[in-house]
């Protein structure tokens, strides 16, 4: 039996519960779960808040293993690698997107915590080209993250060829935000930082960020004038998005990476006027995870994590929920 | 004096009204009027529907005409000239997107119906720079509502880099929708054209159209699937946008060109599940123009239009007022 945590119901804790393993399909691979990072979006699905959950719910997507067991047609991974596994655990591979490695955006996706029982668990399967060889140089123990949040982050960058000379800001400094400064940084960006949390503008200072603004001061905002290449929203509340829409240049983009459940407001003539865009994007594909951790490595980037055992994913989840973890909580069994 | 129409308070019939020559200014131009299109924001500048206009308004950018004086200091155009002039009769010509050909984007553009008295006259001034030389194959009775509807809808084939590989949707089908399908087809594109007169389908149908979809049919609209790379909305009406957003490809964009009052509500779910793109444009740049005007010699693409005498000015704008014209009204003295 693999042991797990699950929710019984939509919002309840968690409670130990335990499965029978699934034997092998084709390409998958089995991996045994060292340690897995807690992202809003587990607790979304615990939550059952976008309406796609099934009970009991197994959440946990931002997995670091190892490779137990691999399906007789897999080539892809072998039995001792190191690897992660993220919010995608397998694809159609056939599709047009598949096959020019756009995997995110196959519409055939399976999720992690959606379509099967996912990390917060001893084991988890998940068919090979979703699973990722994680390099020897990074910290195990703190990687867990970039699976998710990091990548979420850092797919911005190849999407739209972003460089040294773009103005970037981010919007909301957390689990993504905190690795989105590092990315727009390591790359020689000037980056802006927006919060609400005045209590982060000391440290975020000293991620040697260009300038910290806060979100919700309208009056600064107002002031800043069109200056941002790319402005890259990683918050799941509602913000006056028009304001920020203003702040962009032309032919520049706001960001949604975070999942905001209300509907985005904005001004067609705040668009028209800049040949601005507002636009979002899921996770990332396969290869750009892979790109990513190469990144991390190169550049010495880290998720700055606070770490639980298994048995205190309780309180690990409250602390989350209370956005009161700096700045990614992750599991270890 | 020069003979123009005007309308004296918001909303006002055009009455006749002279007023004094101005001197020109340096790199400035006088053009004779031959002819000017009326446009919706000719309309909206009338009606004082921005909240930007100021009395007597003196509307008209879409003009052709000759050129009959010329500023010493000016180099671009010479007297007997024929020449257009659209939505811009100015710009800075020293900030970074002027300096590159991108005028349009300047944040000091000079307006022809905001900043000055505009076409519905027997003359107009304008600066240089914004002057586009008309090509002697353009048949100069037609050719006004090209200065502005023809260039809103042709930028987005630069600024995108549309071509024959991209499925394109035209979101309603008068002014500008008219000439957006001619320039999509002559590129190769297959388009399909969204309309709510189903009076206009027989005579969409004509210009080789791909499809023609009510815009309206929810049902329609939510079995489209995933289709459009670009969805170009010409209509200045709220339509339910998500439900456009989600006929859109990964990477493609819903690109507004008309100029709807209310805020564009969309989901972050949809932008973020498909890398899509909401986004808007201003007319176009100077250099576009050209590129536009000799697009439309090569491909032998004409605005439709109803021809009236500036003297039935009055009527010609009620028509448009009430989506009457088919396509375009032009004036000529």
């Amino acid at each position: 039996m693999v042991k797990a945590y699950a929710a019984l119901n939509a919002g309840d804790d968690l409670k130990p519960y335990e499965y029978e393993p699934k034997a092998l399909e084709q390409n998958e691979v089995r991996i045994k779960v060292h340690s897995c990072g807690i992202c809003h979006s587990d607790i979304s699905a615990i939550d059952n808040s976008w309406g796609k959950s099934s009970y009991p719910m197994i959440a946990g997507h931002e997995i670091i293993g190892e490779v137990i067991e691999t399906a007789p047609n897999s080539s892809l991974h072998k039995i001792g690698d190191t690897v992660g596994l993220g919010w995608h655990s397998g694809y159609c591979n056939s599709c047009e997107y598949c096959d020019v490695g756009d995997h995110n955006f196959c519409s055939n996706t399976k999720k992690t915590v959606f379509s099967q029982y996912g990390g917060f668990a001893e084991e988890v399967v998940a068919e090979e080209a979703s699973v990722i060889p994680i390099p020897t140089k990074l910290n195990l123990e703190d990687a867990g993250p970039l699976l998710c949040g990091g990548i979420t982050v850092f797919t911005p960058i190849v999407e739209f060829g972003i460089n040294e000379n773009h103005n970037v800001g981010i919007i909301g400094i957390g689990g993504l935000g905190h690795l989105a400064i590092q990315f727009y940084k390591a790359l020689g960006c000037n980056v802006t930082a927006f919060t609400s949390s005045h209590d982060k503008t000391e440290f975020i200072n000293s991620m040697g960020i260009d300038e910290v603004v806060s979100s919700t001061d309208q009056v600064i905002l107002k002031d800043m004038g069109a200056k941002f290449d790319l402005l890259i929203s990683t918050v799941n509340v509602s913000l006056d998005w028009n304001l920020f829409l203003n702040t962009i240049k032309p032919r520049g983009r706001l960001h949604f990476v975070g999942a905001v459940l209300e509907p985005i407001k904005s001004s067609v003539f705040s668009l028209m006027a800049g040949r601005r865009s507002i636009s979002g994007s899921p996770v990332g594909s396969p290869k750009n995870i892979k790109k990513m951790l190469d990144f991390c490595v190169e550049h010495n980037i880290k998720p700055i994590v606070e770490h639980f055992n298994f048995t205190d994913i309780n309180n690990a989840i409250e602390k989350v929920r209370n956005n009161n973890v700096r700045f990614r909580a992750v599991l270890s069994w």
